[in-house]
This record gives structure tokens, C-alpha cells and sequence, in this order.
């Protein structure tokens, strides 16, 4: 007698609907879906499934919830909280899903679906002679839905937001299959909740993403770089401050980079310049630009630095002459993360503060985490002007990778127990995922999460989408099946 | 034997919780309360609450709750879809709760309390040497909470956004009486799902907000107003695209006007100027700002209209030279709402399109409006470069008020149908209320509705918010008690 197993029956189902090449189940051949990117987490998955249309998606995801099967979509897995990582189920890769539906150049929008690249969505714009501002590290294999479903931030939040403010409406497949249409190019739309929000950042957990409208904006035709040499964190923030009034709209970044961050740029990464003959307590890569035909945007900005400096409040200051000059700043900043993976292990944390709490964070936790660790090499960098800062720790040189990185939860505790005290989050661009959600459990308000439980329970009573991730389980909830 | 109605021990449990003084029975004390702004709708009450602080509107809710009694939360009751209109239970005004809680110059927020008048608040921003750029014709009367609860638009949504876009967190009273503390002045938060969009323009259906913190921004230091005369709305979009690409984020104004409007401004508006001297088939008013001390903003758009004369995409201009000529000609612009009721009866739609579909959505509408009615006098203005149309129709000269006005479930037909047919929103800036509600049941996406009832189920499950406002009743619904 052959046991018989529903779960075949699921697989032949969707072999049929989707065809066989695009239902994977070969361990070697689903394995790159299974890992997160920094290989934090391996899960297991009953198959991958590669739809091809989001009828498609609808049908696959119909499929799986009759059968009870837990679906966790995945766009080009570059997350970095585990968010993407299957517990059993199938994963749904929305890869083939790549067309531009549609550009609108006068509405300054943009129709793209879930699995385009986020570079050749940049590129589409820019062929179309118009700008898609978001951008970061992994441009060029994340994906839109993905960018969306964690509502990825980046290096152009400052002047243009968060992935969510630059989507304008969304197409969602939804726990049943069904599919809801808010595929609307509108800036303004109050009919109704405004269900897009749902959706955008809740990691794939209320529903499926299967295409975006998103903003356009005018390319800028001028652009000024330059990095500056501060006397501390303190005075990057009145530097921004000044900064900020100075070039009202037209300050497009202010990244912030301790001396250590810059000094493993320059060890680590190829063709890194140091940009100012001495050293300083920290350093601020600031870029202005503006479409205006008649803007200067590196005079503008070389005016705003010589005030900054007369005024005592930057110590020295590089400004790019070229294209490639401001490339060659820009570096220092990008080249970080790669910089920082070859010094060693780091223990990482993606926070964020008001921007009046950022040099007291920055104090605080570098002093903390030393005092827990001597040695330890605190790395606090990142978008300063949005409150963000991606405050990395790099081991001790000489330790043990393993036994550093077994003390991750000590340090979550020292570096969110500030985080939180100072009003901040705990996950300020990358998400939650698996990485922090059980961190969720100390820091959200419980009104909040009890809130975010009715959410989900609304929108996939039956837990099948991306199970176990974002929400922690709650203290009197079963343990589950 | 004396009836026993459980409402009196309601009343005297509210009256111990928030003293006599402040709970309102007399139903002269209680009729403004109980009308909309424009007498379109006027509702019964049980009493008014005032309740003074955050904590004594979770306690009058939760006293509510516990008696089944409806709450109906209500900020400056300037709204225009009668959303704020009680069908029987209480109104809960937030008018007590008006503090300014903090500014923190730094991290660019302000909080506030629901009840404060957005006036109030652009003056706090203005004292602390910032821009809260909400701003709308009622913002003499118009509070905090209702701009939140109703994601209203206005004048400044352009540059920096509707009322959702400035909002960085919110306090909010649930439906049985708990405080969710999302008062945070963060940047970028991706803790979880983002419950402050969940709250906003809900209109009081899923939570009452009663505090928020709001973003501002550096004060304008330069300011170019103009008034122009174009030969068609597709010019007019035309020199919107023009305008966008030269100005950038600088154009903070772009509305439109109608010659039909213009000739009643200076018809009824006490010092209206007409602007220039021959007639045009459309009108725009342009602003372009700027907090940087080096821009020119008058000068800027003096030469972006230059180049636009010369290529023929306008046919003549009136610049503001002073502060007092700027106002001057924003006056044409604001005055067209009181001009139109010195006119006669309006049948008012406030819809949106793609900016792409504006000129046709124009055409379109008007002639068949005009079609229905022979006489009738269309007049779409406003916030054209949101693609946001107040869609208003003046009655035909000498018709019978009444009569008119009985006709606006047709024309609701008429516009709306096209709007809908262009990818367009029934209600951009206003809401739904009560007077867009049933609309809904026609235009919105069915699943998306199901969605939204969903979501009203999970945070509302006794229906006790504002019922009966923005979503229609189910087809299959009982018909309620």
C-alpha cells in the first residue's frame, strides 16, 4: 500500500497550473532560495514556484491555501533579516514576473511588476528621461515587490522618502488568491482606507505584491558632492541642520561615517581615496542636486560648506569637481558593508532615532557595547539626515568569529534598550523578518501589537502567508501545530 | 413605575467621569454639533463629550463601548462629506485637547493634540521659526484631528504633500477605549506594520486620534507668485510638465481655474483685481518657493514663464512684484468657494485623475454636464497639478434651488462614471462620509472592499465608530437594527 501524501497532489496541481519547469523541488536547485543572503538562515521549502503572471500568483496561492500550505513570496532574496527564508511551505519567486507595464511620463509614473530589478526600473525611468530616486546596495538584483514589501529605504530618502512614499498603487494577491486592484497612478485618493499602506512594508505577511505604480521624478541636471571632516557627531548635526535650511529641498544626502568606517574603506576597498589631508572625529558625505536649469548645485553647495566652515562648524571639507570625483566620494560611503565584511564578523543593527537624539545614540551605544566588549570596533554609520544609522559592530581583531557572534542578543539588548529609550526603532529600513521578531516582543507597544495581530488574522486568518515572520507569537497563544 | 432606559446611566456615568460641565444634552447647546457645514446633513445626539485629555476620551469610549453606544469623534466639524454627523449616539469633540505638546526644531516635528486649530499649529511652527505647510481654506476652524481623520489635501500638497504625508506618528483611542502610543517623530520605521495609515483619513471609523506628530519644514525665505493666461486646460498641462522639470521641487503651487471661475471672483470677491488684461480659455496660479538664502524665486519663475510665452505655451502672465500683489492673486484662487455660493446652488464633486487625464476628464464632463442641463455653468478648479478637481456645477441662472439640487444623484452619475473610466478617485480630498458612501458600492474594487470591511471588523468589531460612514453596507447585510 502507498501512503499517500496530500502534499503530492498539492505539487501535481501546481505543476499543471504553472507548468512543470516553474514548480522546482531538486534540493540543489531550490537551495538558493532557501538561504538568506548573508546566510543567517537555511530553511526547507516543499518547492519553489516560479509563476508567470499574476493569474497566476492568484492560482498558485488558491492552490496552496485548499491545501493549507504556507507561502512565502521572495523577489531577488537580498534581504537582510531572514524575512525571505521558507519554514516549510513554498516559496513563491516573483522572478518572471519582470514587465514595465507602463510609463506616464506626464502623471510621472511608472507601472512595473513585482520581480523587475530595481536597476532596470531606475533605467526605465531614465530612458524615459525622468529619475526613479530609490536606490541602494543591492540595486542590482533586489526587486521592486521586494523593495516594497519591506519598504526599503536607501541612499535617496532624504528628499524623496521611504519606498512607500514613492508608490502610488499596488496589486496585491491576497491569502485566498483573490486579487485586489489598486493599480490607481493618483496623488491624491480618499476613497476609502488607503489599503496600499497595508501592504507596503508587511514583509509579504497580508498579502502578495504583484505590480506597483510608482513616482517619477525630473532627472537632476546638477549635482554637488563632498565629503566633510567634523569635530564630532554633535557637530554633523548642527552641520545638517544648517545644511538642511541652506538647501532646503535640494539636499538629496547626509551620510555620516566614524573614522573607523573610513579608515577600512581605505584599507579594504579598491581604488578608495582618502578625501582630506588630516583626521577628523567624523565625517559627513553630503550630496546636493536640482533639475532647476539655472542651479549650481556644486556652488550652492561649496557656499553653504565655506559659511559651515567660517562658522567653526566643519573642520575641512572635499568637493567632487566631476562626475567621477563625486563617484569616487560616493564610494566611501557604498564601500562600507564590503569594507566591513572583510575586517571580519560584524553583529549589526539597522536603527533609527529623531535626528535631535542621534549624537546621544551614537555616544551611548559606541561607550556601551565597548564597556560589554573591550576591543570591539563600534561602527556607526549610515543616513544620518533620516535618522538612521546602521550601528554595526565589528569584532575584536584576533577573536573567535563564532564566539563573537554568539553574543548577538547581548548586544541587541544594550544597543535597542538605548534605541528605545531614546524614542527610536529597532528596525528602521530592513524590516523585521525573522532577525527581529522576537525583539518585537520588548520594544512594540502592546496596544500596537495586538493591533498588528487583528491585522493579520483579518487578512490571512489561517497564517499561510510568510508564517512566523514580523509579529511575535503571542505570550498566551498556543505553541502551534 | 418609572422605565428604566440604560442611555441615563450612561449619561450620569460620563457626567461623573468628565464633570457635568462637559457633557452637552440641550439640544440648542448640542445643534452645531449635530449639522454638517453646509446644512446638508443634520443628525440627533445623546450628548455631546468634551473630554479634556487623551485619557478621558479612552474613558468615555470605553464607557461608551460598554453600553453600546456609538461615538462619533468630531475636531472643528468643517468637514464636507458630513462624516462628522452623530445618527444617535455621542459626539465626542476633541476642542478641549489643543495643547501643543513639543517642538523639536531639530528633528524638524511638532506634537500636537487633535483639537488644536490648524491655524494654531501653523503659528507654533511659524514661533519656532518653521513651516507647517497644511494648509486649506477652514484653517481658522479646522483642527488637527480632522485633517488626520480625513487626510485632507489643500493648498501646499504639491511640494510637501496631503495631510498622510506630514504626519510621522499619531496617539489614537481605539474602539474599546485603549491607547495605541504611536507618538513617534521618526523618519523611518519599518517596526512591524505601519498602524499610523491605518488611522489616517479612516474619518473616526477605526480609532479617534488625539495626538499627532507632524513634520515641518525651513521656512520659505523666497516666494514667486503668477497668474496666467492659457489657451486651453491641455496648455495648461503642458506648462505644468514645463514648470515641473524647471522649477523642481520648488513649484509648490499649480492650480487651476476656469474663465467661468475668474468671473465670479471678480464679480463677488471683495477686492478681486483682474489680472490681465484680455480674456483666456484657462487660468493657472503659480507659486514657486524657496528656503535657500541664494534663490531668487520670482525671478526663477519670471524666466521659466519666458521661455514658456516664447514657445507658445502660454498667452500672457501677471507676476506678483510684493508680498501684497502675491496674496492678491491668491485671493482669485481661495475666493472661488464663496464666489460660487453668491452664484447660486452647487452640485460639488471633489475628484481625481491622472495628471495625464486631466484636460480630457475636463472636456469630457463639462460638455456632458452642460449636455443634462442646458444653462448649467460648470466650474472645475483647484489642485491641478495633484489632479485633483473640485468639479463644481452652478446652477443655471433663475432655476428653483431646490430643484437643482435634486438632480445631484445624476450628476454624481454622469461625473463619476467618467472619472471612474479615466483611473480616477470619487472623493481626492474630502472623504467619503456620508455623502460619498453609497458611491463607494459603485466604483470601489470589489475585493478592496471586502478588505476595508475586514479591517473595520478587526479594530471595530461592535460597529460602535462612527457608523455608518465611508463604507456602504454590504449587499448581503442585514439590514441592522
Amino acid at each position: 500500500m502507498i501512503p499517500f501524501d496530500p502534499r503530492d497532489a498539492l505539487l501535481s496541481d501546481l505543476r499543471a497550473s504553472l507548468g512543470d519547469r516553474h514548480v522546482l523541488t531538486d534540493p540543489d536547485v531550490t537551495a538558493p532560495y532557501r538561504v538568506e543572503s548573508r546566510g543567517l538562515y537555511r530553511g526547507e521549502a516543499l518547492a519553489v514556484l516560479r509563476p508567470g503572471s499574476t493569474a497566476e500568483v492568484a492560482r498558485a496561492v488558491r492552490l496552496c491555501a485548499a491545501a493549507r500550505v504556507p507561502v512565502v513570496a521572495q523577489g531577488g532574496n537580498t534581504g537582510l533579516t531572514g524575512g525571505g527564508v521558507p519554514g516549510g511551505g513554498v516559496v513563491l519567486s516573483l522572478e518572471r514576473l519582470t514587465r514595465v507595464r507602463g510609463v506616464d511620463t506626464v502623471n510621472a509614473s511608472l507601472t512595473v511588476e513585482a520581480g523587475a530589478i530595481l536597476a532596470d526600473v531606475q533605467a526605465a525611468a531614465d530612458a524615459a528621461g525622468m529619475l526613479f530616486p530609490l536606490t541602494y546596495g543591492s540595486r542590482g538584483s533586489a526587486r521592486i515587490g521586494g523593495s516594497v514589501s519591506t519598504n526599503a529605504g536607501g541612499l535617496n530618502v532624504l528628499a524623496f522618502g521611504n519606498t512607500r512614499e514613492l508608490v502610488l498603487g499596488l496589486e496585491v494577491v491576497l491569502a485566498d488568491g483573490r486579487v485586489w486592484d489598486g493599480l490607481r497612478g493618483l496623488r491624491k485618493d480618499n476613497a476609502g482606507y488607503d489599503l496600499k499602506h497595508l501592504f507596503i512594508g508587511a514583509e509579504g505577511t497580508l498579502g502578495i505584491v504583484t505590480a506597483a505604480v510608482l513616482k517619477l521624478f525630473p532627472k537632476p541636471r546638477s549635482v554637488g558632492v563632498a565629503v566633510v571632516g567634523l569635530g564630532s557627531a554633535r557637530a554633523a548635526l548642527d552641520l545638517f541642520v544648517h545644511l538642511r535650511a541652506r538647501a532646503d529641498r535640494d539636499l538629496t544626502a547626509f551620510e555620516y561615517l566614524p573614522p573607523f568606517a573610513l579608515e577600512i574603506v581605505l584599507r579594504h576597498v579598491h581604488g578608495a581615496v582618502r578625501p582630506l589631508a588630516g583626521d577628523h572625529a567624523a565625517y559627513a558625505l553630503i550630496e546636493v542636486s536640482s533639475s532647476r536649469p539655472q542651479a549650481d548645485a556644486r556652488a550652492d553647495l561649496e557656499a553653504a560648506l565655506a559659511d559651515a566652515l567660517e562658522g567653526g562648524l566643519i573642520e575641512d571639507a572635499a568637493i567632487g569637481t566631476s562626475g567621477a570625483q563625486n563617484d569616487g566620494l560616493w564610494r566611501l560611503r557604498e564601500g562600507v558593508p564590503e569594507a566591513q565584511t572583510r575586517e571580519g564578523a560584524s553583529i549589526k543593527h539597522d536603527v533609527s532615532v529623531p535626528l535631535s537624539a542621534l549624537p546621544e545614540f551614537l555616544e551611548r551605544a559606541s561607550a556601551a557595547c565597548v564597556a560589554a566588549m573591550p576591543g570591539l570596533r563600534p561602527c556607526g554609520f549610515g543616513h544620518f539626515g533620516d535618522g538612521n544609522i546602521h550601528f554595526n559592530l565589528t569584532q575584536p581583531p584576533g577573536m573567535d568569529r563564532d564566539a563573537f557572534l554568539a553574543r548577538w542578543g547581548d548586544f541587541n539588548r544594550i544597543v535597542h534598550d538605548i534605541v528605545h529609550a531614546l524614542g527610536g526603532s529597532i528596525a528602521a529600513e530592513h524590516g523585521v523578518g525573522l532577525i527581529k521578531r522576537d525583539e518585537m516582543a520588548l520594544y512594540a507597544d502592546p496596544v500596537g501589537l495586538d493591533v498588528m495581530r487583528r491585522l493579520k488574522r483579518a487578512l490571512d486568518p489561517e497564517d499561510l502567508l510568510n508564517p512566523g515572520k514580523v509579529l511575535p507569537r503571542a505570550a498566551d497563544a498556543p505553541a502551534g501545530p
